[in-house]
């Protein structure tokens, strides 16, 4: 379905944008073949300025669209991660007399954002979860050039002045292996997440700052990746194996990697006194009923994903060239904190 | 918004309906005069009726409703019962080419399930957590009276004949008593949810079905009531404080307030073993990561959000009368099955 401008039925009745004003208005004198050539078009395009179109137009879904991946299968609603941001969403979006409309991005088909809007099936969205890929990059400068309300929770674009709602993980991942060379450990490996996530290469930085404040080169054999899974964790406790002597503490990018690794390690046979300190990172549920309890980094899910509604809604009040225009560009950052428990104390097995 | 008739057009340009269907659609000859009366009637009333007015009317709007309850504040997505449920929805939605429209209920305001449909919202809904109370049966009864296609996940309605995807918590219940008196246990508590749902009547029906198999009494005293957070699991751990030596073990009526117990149990200073042997419910993640791990009732969620979707989604090819036809209610109850973990065995408290 299209909504013809007054451009198009100026174009197709032969007269003006003007005149097609005045006649649509009624106003002032007009030649009765003019009138009707004007009608005609805009009847014939669909442009009916005093109600239906318009009224559309400017009508409101009452829809708030969240952007999540999509992948055959997998149980994005049930991580943390996705599930956290989600009941914050949600919990605002209600608030705000807002349904939440879930969309799936397909990895192989960018989404279409022009057309959510267009066809009122969302009038604003949150895009959760997104990868620096070119697809993925060249959807969301369009969003941004047609003014659409939107907000990226999470996510970095080096050089895009995208709205985004995000944590510092750079401080997050600092404080967990701050932490750890506190205690003594020098040799502390790290599962980070895919480079394509704009947190996994912040907490790659903090890892990195930390290393130099304390004059500690890098070593590279000491990184290691995973893809946020569990089943990931279980595999780098694999990687790690032949290392494990000369791996004094890990720091994992998520809780789901960080008790794959404690799984992983002791169904490979490492004692429990033999498995190093380990710092995870979300602060999940899970942190606190593994044994020993995970120490992890809290990462405040649930308020990115109110604040992420709270400024997508205020989006929606501007027009929308304020909304694209630079100068407003939304970019919070929301503090990350480290909380400590048995994993990753020194030598201190027997505690849960 | 309204949409005009072509009636109204043919009452405010003064002329017959069907002289507005020959102007509109350029039949027979016809004075200027009556031609540009009709197209300006049809303009102002927003009546165009090729394209915009009845592609709007009929189309869909690809979205498929999920009805949520609403608390504020409340992180619902969160839990493991709404998270994997919700996964297997989205999955087959996406498959489907559907969008899922998450609408947040008011426990003061029932669902307007009519305006909904009407405005084009969604083309079907899956309705979950549902209680038995008045305003919501109500509101399911018009649903299903105006042969909208719905389907209800985990609730059955006493006397109804609603759409209905379920799992057999009878079944589900009966088998983790049955573990514990197989065990030797015959004093067996049961923390259960709220009456109003129907699932906690079932699981109450499979555990007195269990104990009148082994001629064992009821005992009221040993039935204690939770809302399924974990923190209902630590406040029923004090409230069984005063009855533990009386009490050989316990089922819970969903993990989160097993682990609740289990972790209110060792606040209390019980030492490990001698607290309860305990069985959870759902088998969520987090069964396999307490200490001692917590033996659970697995429930497919995920196949049920799978199937409900499957299933509304053939009422959406029914003609409105078929769909409400009570010949054709789904009333589907897929199988619970008992994981046996440490937390339910006897005398093996050291076991992990």
């Amino acid at each position: 379905m299209s909504i013809a401008s007054r451009k198009e039925v100026a174009e197709l009745a032969g007269v003006s944008e003007a005149t097609v004003s005045r006649v649509l208005n009624n106003v002032g004198p007009l030649k009765e073949e003019t009138k009707e050539r004007v009608l005609a078009a805009a009847l014939q395009l669909g442009y009916t300025p005093s109600s239906l179109a318009q009224s559309f137009a400017r009508r409101r879904s009452g829809n708030l669209g969240v952007v999540m991946p999509y992948l055959p299968k997998t149980r994005w609603f049930s991580t943390y991660y996705f599930s956290e941001i989600l009941s914050g969403i949600g919990s605002k979006a209600r608030e705000e007399g807002y349904d939440l409309l879930m969309l799936f991005r397909n990895a192989e088909e960018p989404m279409d954002y022009s057309e959510l809007f267009k066809m009122r099936k969302i009038d604003a969205c949150i895009v959760l979860g997104a990868k620096e890929e070119p697809g993925e990059l060249d959807s969301l400068r369009r969003l941004k050039e047609e003014g659409h309300p939107y907000c990226l929770i999470n996510q970095h674009f080096e050089g895009e002045a995208f709205h985004e709602v995000d944590a510092d993980h750079v401080e997050g991942s600092w404080q967990a292996v701050r932490h750890l060379l506190n205690q003594g450990f020098t040799r502390i490996a790290f599962l980070n997440g895919p480079a394509s996530y704009s947190n996994s290469r912040d907490r790659l930085t903090g890892y990195l700052r930390a290393l130099e404040e304390s004059n500690l080169p890098l070593d590279d054999s000491l990184l290691f990746e995973g893809n946020f899974s569990r089943k990931s964790g279980v595999i780098a406790a694999k990687e790690m194996l032949p290392l494990l002597n000369a791996i004094d503490a890990i720091v994992a990018a998520n809780d789901r990697m960080a008790i794959g690794l404690q799984q992983g390690l002791q169904e490979l046979g490492i004692p429990r006194d033999h498995i190093p300190a380990i710092v995870g990172y979300d602060d999940s549920d899970a942190a606190e009923l593994t044994t020993p309890a995970l120490s992890s980094v809290r990462v405040p899910f649930y308020e990115l994903g109110e604040i992420a509604v709270t400024k997508v809604l205020e989006l929606l009040g501007c027009s929308p060239s304020e909304t694209s225009s630079s100068s407003q560009v939304i970019h919070i950052k929301l503090p990350t904190e480290l909380v400590i428990r048995a994993s990753s104390k020194i030598m201190n097995p027997k505690e849960e």
